[in-house]
């Protein structure tokens, strides 16, 4: 305790400049391991379909180099993955999680840190709105289910935040270490229906309550990262309409030209993730770039 | 079904004028039950203690007539109502109802049709923000847990939800009734910790993400019930932070002034019950009569 207090001391009376280079001499010590993986190490949470798996594919298909960390519940059912595995056996290794479980997110972490010992990009891809004969997007307040509630909540926005829990020791190292950004980054798939200020429709109670309340905690998990000095910033995204599983029941009402792609949205998506900076730490982006209201 | 339809044919083809007055005719055959209860019927969800025990007070004793309907978890050892009803006996119903409980909710909406027909205003009182050794409002991240996550939305957003659910009907018949409000009301006890926009300090996970998903289900049915032209309106209140159980390990922070007596906080609300409009459907007030941002 008193060496400590000595070297405290000494640092303090050190000049800036040199303060500043003892800072990254001391960090790439306790980092070593995220120096290794050039181009950085992202996880994609969630990614068996939809919008996860197109991540996990333009994370390896239009980067040269990174490793991505894909996650679903079953691996050995998840096609896409697998496929894309053939083609990126170095880059792309494929873990269990299911969001419900606690210890298999924990199981996970353990394996990212024990594999690349840091995270540069986190992806909370996953997400649930209807699933027949057990959760159907409500229409009426008539309607409006305790288990239905429970179940978005549990999947939409307690499982992420979880994620984030046992993977912030990782973000925190894969933050100080050198990719193109600043800082580790931590990007959650919300929607803008979880708005509360532009819910004009009504209806989809366990839907957006889930999501609004995953907002929040985003929110408030940014303020403490902020607050800590980490470096790592969250951000929320909403990737419009997209022709993925989740959205095809409710496809019809859609304007002409506003159901995209995976593709497009993800590659924008991604395009608002690599241009992220701290002051967008806890901020919620649509696809354009646009921030929306809560 | 035949005549239904010949009916509303010749209801359609009547003038705008005779088209009211059958309204309100067919209106008051329906509701006729709750113009028996002059001054109206209030009833007060989480009423044993704190901010709800005061509503039931205030709506009591600042009023000549109208009757309330009290509920709690445990009646029998609910002291403070039990001295309500001495001295209200006749405006004064405790109702068992726990929010955790669905059926119990059912059996409430239940005894308050069969007694009274109608009700005129809903006041969700109820809160949980700790509970020594159960849940306590997290500091950081590492403290989030999915069993205290789970426990705060069910009783801070579900509860509610499910306790208007059920009441809708009644207050569908007390919106049309004639007290001195235009329409029926909705009253959440909401808090500004739950607001993402004004979120600057984080923490409180549970607690905050709770609220978040009861305002975004508030203004979900206050949508419906517009659409529906319901004679009922939704608010959110937000009462200040005031000296009961709920606030009392967390009191140390208040600035001077700031920490309410229920006394002061419940008048200040039911000054913005008693004043609301239609066109404060789905909005959120701070005691003050502020509107706080989402």
């Amino acid at each position: 305790m008193r060496i400590l207090l000595l070297n405290q001391r000494a640092f303090m009376a050190t000049p800036l400049i040199l303060r500043s280079v003892a800072r990254r001499a001391s960090l790439s010590f306790f980092s070593s391991s995220a120096f290794k993986w050039e181009g950085g190490v992202s996880m994609v949470q969630g990614a068996s379909r939809g919008i996860g798996l197109e991540f996990v594919k333009q994370l390896l298909e239009k980067n040269e180099k990174g490793h991505v960390v894909a996650t679903c519940r079953n691996p050995d059912s998840a096609t896409g993955l697998l496929s894309l595995k053939n083609k990126f056996s170095e880059r792309l290794s494929i873990q269990k999680l299911d969001l419900t479980l606690e210890s298999t997110i924990e199981a996970c972490a353990n394996c990212i840190r024990n594999k690349f010992g840091s995270l540069n990009l986190l992806i909370n891809a996953s997400g649930i709105l209807s699933i027949p004969d057990v959760l159907q997007p409500e229409t009426t307040l008539s309607r409006v289910e305790k288990s239905s509630l429970l179940l978005a909540y549990e999947v939409n926005a307690v499982g992420p935040i979880l994620v984030i829990k046992h993977m912030w020791p990782l973000l925190k190292v894969g933050g100080h270490s050198q990719t193109k950004r600043d800082v580790a980054i931590v990007a959650n798939l919300s929607a803008r229906v979880g708005s509360i200020g532009d819910n004009r429709l009504g209806g989809w109670h366990s839907y957006r309550s889930s999501k609004a309340a995953l907002n929040q905690l985003t929110k408030t998990v940014s303020v403490e990262f902020a607050r800590k000095k980490d470096p790592i910033i969250c951000i929320l995204l909403h990737p419009g309409t997209v022709d993925t599983d989740l959205s095809r029941p409710f496809q019809r009402n859609v304007p002409e030209g506003k159901l995209f792609t995976k593709e497009f949205s993800v590659q924008k998506l991604l395009g608002i993730i690599n241009k992220a900076k701290s002051h967008d730490n806890g901020k919620f982006f649509a696809w354009d770039g646009q921030e929306i209201p809560w």
